[in-house]
């Protein structure tokens, strides 16, 4: 019986093998290589173990750990959606809910179960390690873009109102964060990497 | 002062990006990419949650997470040691421990200290947390080369005496995963992708 669930486990971390191919429109710091999201994943993770303290609210750091970790495994069927795509919504979609359901549900039912509702809040975004798990997701390509003289904002033709619009809610996880994420924003329209 | 730290912890995430570069000698599954330190330090994380209830002794999850997402951020300045190298022991050298001061110095004081201490914990093997880590790391390699036809086995020559001699230490951190493991390198032998 214990041998049964590790091999459903086994297989489970086969699979997500696969989110090593996937790769983001982002690239990595000071470069022209795309990051994938097996490297997005640990960098947010590195991330919240290292900015924990800055959150707004108490936060359970492992739940915040588990968020970022997973949070882009249904990508294995639904692919990456960027941000800024105006045509896809970046939100929960049902080729996600079929994802999670198809992937996480290669584990042990109970532990499928924990894992699929720990996506589920990470997606919701209202409790408080949510919060402070797409304050890292923010946080990460604003990074990035700023060393790739705006990166992928100027690739795609993104600007200043939009690129605020999608990084504000940094503020929900961390005011701290905000407030030097918000400079960031308003020193690369200063330095012409970002069109206002 | 809280932005002060804050600039220091934006230091130390930029700084580690370069995981991203560093290239193991194993490949992903089932395939002949190279997989770099940051994948399967995500990878290893992915793992520790999924099969923590099969440690010998009760672990702290978090803790063993810290340990595998930090445990290659040394190779940055000391390169990636093979396993199998005869010539370098694989073990924590002076180079490492140099790199640790560097890299997590980056970091406010107290916080580089700690990730340090996590270092050199993960390193030593010999709390719970460190061998149920160190259970994760032997073991994903274990499964790439199966999924490779014996992989950097075969490249580089190693026979069953020696990866026996590696893998064995599996045990230390978990009896079940262990009895799965030994099951596939004697798997391996009888297949023909493992020298005896």
């Amino acid at each position: 019986m214990l041998f049964e669930r590790l091999l459903q486990q086994i297989d489970f971390i086969k699979e997500i093998d696969k989110v090593k191919y996937i790769q983001r429109k982002t690239r990595l710091f000071n470069s022209d290589r795309n990051e994938n999201d097996a490297e997005h994943s640990w960098h947010l993770a590195m991330m919240a173990l290292v900015l924990a303290e800055h959150a707004n609210e108490p936060i359970d750091v492992l739940k915040v750990i588990k968020m970022v970790l997973i949070h882009d495994i249904v990508e294995i069927d639904a692919g990456d959606t960027f941000i800024y795509d105006t045509e896809k919504d970046h939100s929960n979609s049902d080729e996600e809910r079929l994802a999670a359901n198809r992937i996480f549900g290669l584990l042990p039912e109970e532990q499928a179960n924990e894992f699929i509702a720990v996506w589920e809040e990470f997606e919701a975004g209202e409790t408080n390690e949510a919060k402070f798990a797409r304050t890292m997701d923010r946080l990460e390509p604003l990074l990035q873009n700023t060393s790739n003289k705006g990166g992928t904002w100027n690739e795609f033709g993104v600007d200043y109102k939009k690129v605020y619009e999608k990084k504000k809610i940094i503020k929900e996880g961390s005011d701290t964060i905000w407030t030097y994420a918000e400079k960031l924003i308003n020193d690369s329209v200063a330095k012409g990497i970002l069109k206002k």
